[in-house]
């Protein structure tokens, strides 16, 4: 058994919905997961002890940011990035490609891989497939990424096809530097919106055989429902015995479709970033704990929710603690974020594993309207 | 019984030092006591759990702060400060009347009370004895204080002596306008730096008399030899049945030199502030933790102490999330200096028990040299 074997206990019959058991050298991770983001090696205002009573068993690291600070060979030297940041769940890493295609200017892209500037001190660096690979197994994490190249949007049909073709071959050559058995590797399928390119990218990857595949360069700055209509084409298509990833998703109402698409795997900034900015999710409303409509609310934040915040504190005092800019509005708001998501997919698992998710869906959706939910981005999640 | 009743349940013979249990309607405190700052509502960076874990039993709020935000009315209304906070433990307001001096040219002290304009939104108040008092009864803490002029350094004698007789005459107006049962009132001691003063406001003041008895107008600028003598000389005569608080104090060595002449109580935003600050205090020595030489240093902050953060993490993980500006520094880094300044005092306490208070203080004063510390200090803590 490789690590990440994927091992499907429940299926819809009215859709492609799916749960199951991903098997990962620090635990067993049921799916549909969703993957807090800890890019520096924290997942921000949590410590990992609170991280773990939200729930979460499987986070997601930054290769790029941990690769220029604090360095991979010290990393290493620790024993690995579970033990440096004393995280005894399981952790992806994503594989650089997105933050370096975030830098924009500061990088240039060739056959060979990405030259860039440090987004901290400006210092020069490149890094092609096989050094990708190298930080993520000096890292090592249970699942690791294939390094790619993320085709921006909008891209015209050739700057896509030449993108792809990229990515491909740089698959190639992460498949073949990989070196260590207790790893996990992801291969991306790439194409931008061009679903013949998505088509060609998946017959391409499949054939140099992955332990599970991740959908990219969505959530990019398509419009929504292309990305929908992406992500409804192609998950049923990625191969059914492996884990599907589809990568920087999303939204509460974004997670639930793409799981009735075949998805297992989603991570997104937006329950941590959304809580450090004020905003809470529930399964009643929308929270903005700034708003003056809560400064005399006696109640919690969401009463059906078991997070520490929820069981011992007020709107009002959250209110008072975000205006007044305390680190525990951050402490609070994040750990009811965090909870919201781990809540809501042991929600999915339940309703996949009862064959009754679509009637679960048809329910949140009609009850959630978070996908016009604005977070204001901050400069240190690329 | 009173509230804050306190019981002397050992003495040194060489020195002042005691030890005893200060009774409040939230528990009861084993002295001496140490309490961290919760300016706004919450000791920064941490929930009141950890604050729990810590080991803090009573902790400082701001007067001043609550007042102008959420405001008295939100407080009460809420049944105090205890529940809007979440915090099982005791509570000791401020008076308010140190923050009002801060202000400097935002104030203006009659013999009334004191106009200012709020450091928020520059809004115009009036803060009188009888306000001041009232404030406290509605926030509702277990041990309110005096609305005092906090006499500057340098004074001359005269400045003092008006600022003492101020201070006098509100004393006796808090005392009389003072309704509930359950809050202890605490009397404070100014007189600046002259011992003549001090000694006429300490008969004062007894005269009028009070549940317990603060040293104020200290460490606002006067050299600390000057402060010590002012402790040393007055400490001893406060009443003896009374818990004795000198305000504002202070380093570790300050802590305990101010035991050793007999002081009960203390205050200071020194471990939250220099946590955040990224100072770190140990027994071995002070850390400074974003410096090099802790880059690859695998061993915990402080390989005696039983807090959270040693006993999961390494000295380079903590200055990664320090130089990486992470929430989780000022989480971790707090949650240690706290749990330092409780152990101190659970050492102090067990030295006076053991009749052994002046060879630990020997000791103590040998190995350490925190006087020097230095803390950036920051807007939001007055």
């Amino acid at each position: 058994m490789t690590p990440s074997t994927f091992i499907q206990t429940a299926r819809q019959t009215d859709g492609e919905a799916r749960t199951g058991v991903l098997m990962t050298p620090h635990g067993e991770i049921p799916t549909p997961v969703f993957m807090p983001v800890g890019t520096q090696g924290t997942v921000k205002a949590l410590t990992p002890a609170m991280l773990e009573e939200a729930g979460a068993r499987l986070i997601l690291a930054n290769t790029y940011h941990l690769y220029l600070r604090p360095g991979r060979e010290l990393i290493k030297k620790f024993g690995g990035l579970h033990k440096f940041m004393n995280w005894p769940g399981a952790i992806l890493t994503d594989s650089g490609g997105f933050q370096v295609f975030s830098l924009g200017a500061l990088r240039k892209i060739t056959a060979d891989g990405v030259l860039f500037q440090s987004h901290i001190d400006g210092s020069k660096h490149f890094i092609s497939p096989e050094t990708a690979i190298g930080i993520q197994e000096d890292l090592g994490a249970d699942i690791i990424m294939a390094f790619d190249e993320c085709t921006p949007y909008p891209a015209t049909r050739e700057q896509a096809k030449t993108s792809l073709d990229i990515t491909m071959d740089w698959a190639v050559r992460c498949k073949k530097v990989k070196t260590r058995e207790d790893q996990a590797l992801f291969g991306i399928v790439q194409g931008g919106t061009y679903l013949d390119l998505r088509l060609e990218a998946l017959s391409r990857i499949t054939e140099i055989g992955f332990d599970g595949y991740a959908l990219g360069g969505l959530s990019v700055g398509e419009p929504k429902e292309k990305m929908m209509e992406i992500v409804q084409k192609m998950a049923p298509r990625l191969p059914e015995h492996h884990p599907r990833y589809v990568m920087g998703v999303g939204t509460p109402e974004d997670i639930v479709r793409c799981v009735d698409f075949g998805i297992d795997m989603f991570d997104c900034v937006m329950p941590t970033r959304c809580a450090r900015n004020g905003l809470l999710f529930t399964n009643q409303e929308k929270v903005v704990i700034k708003n003056a409509r809560y400064r005399d609310d006696q109640s919690p934040l969401d009463a059906a929710c078991d997070c520490y915040t929820c069981r011992n504190f007020t709107r009002a005092y959250l209110r008072h603690l975000y205006i007044s800019r305390e680190i525990l509005a951050m402490i609070l708001n994040t750990i009811h974020n965090v909870r919201f998501y781990q809540r809501l997919m042991e929600d999915i698992r339940r309703a996949v594993r009862n064959g009754d998710f679509r009637r679960f869906m048809r329910d949140f959706l009609a009850r959630m309207a978070y996908s016009e939910t604005e977070c204001t981005a901050t400069a240190d999640e690329l």
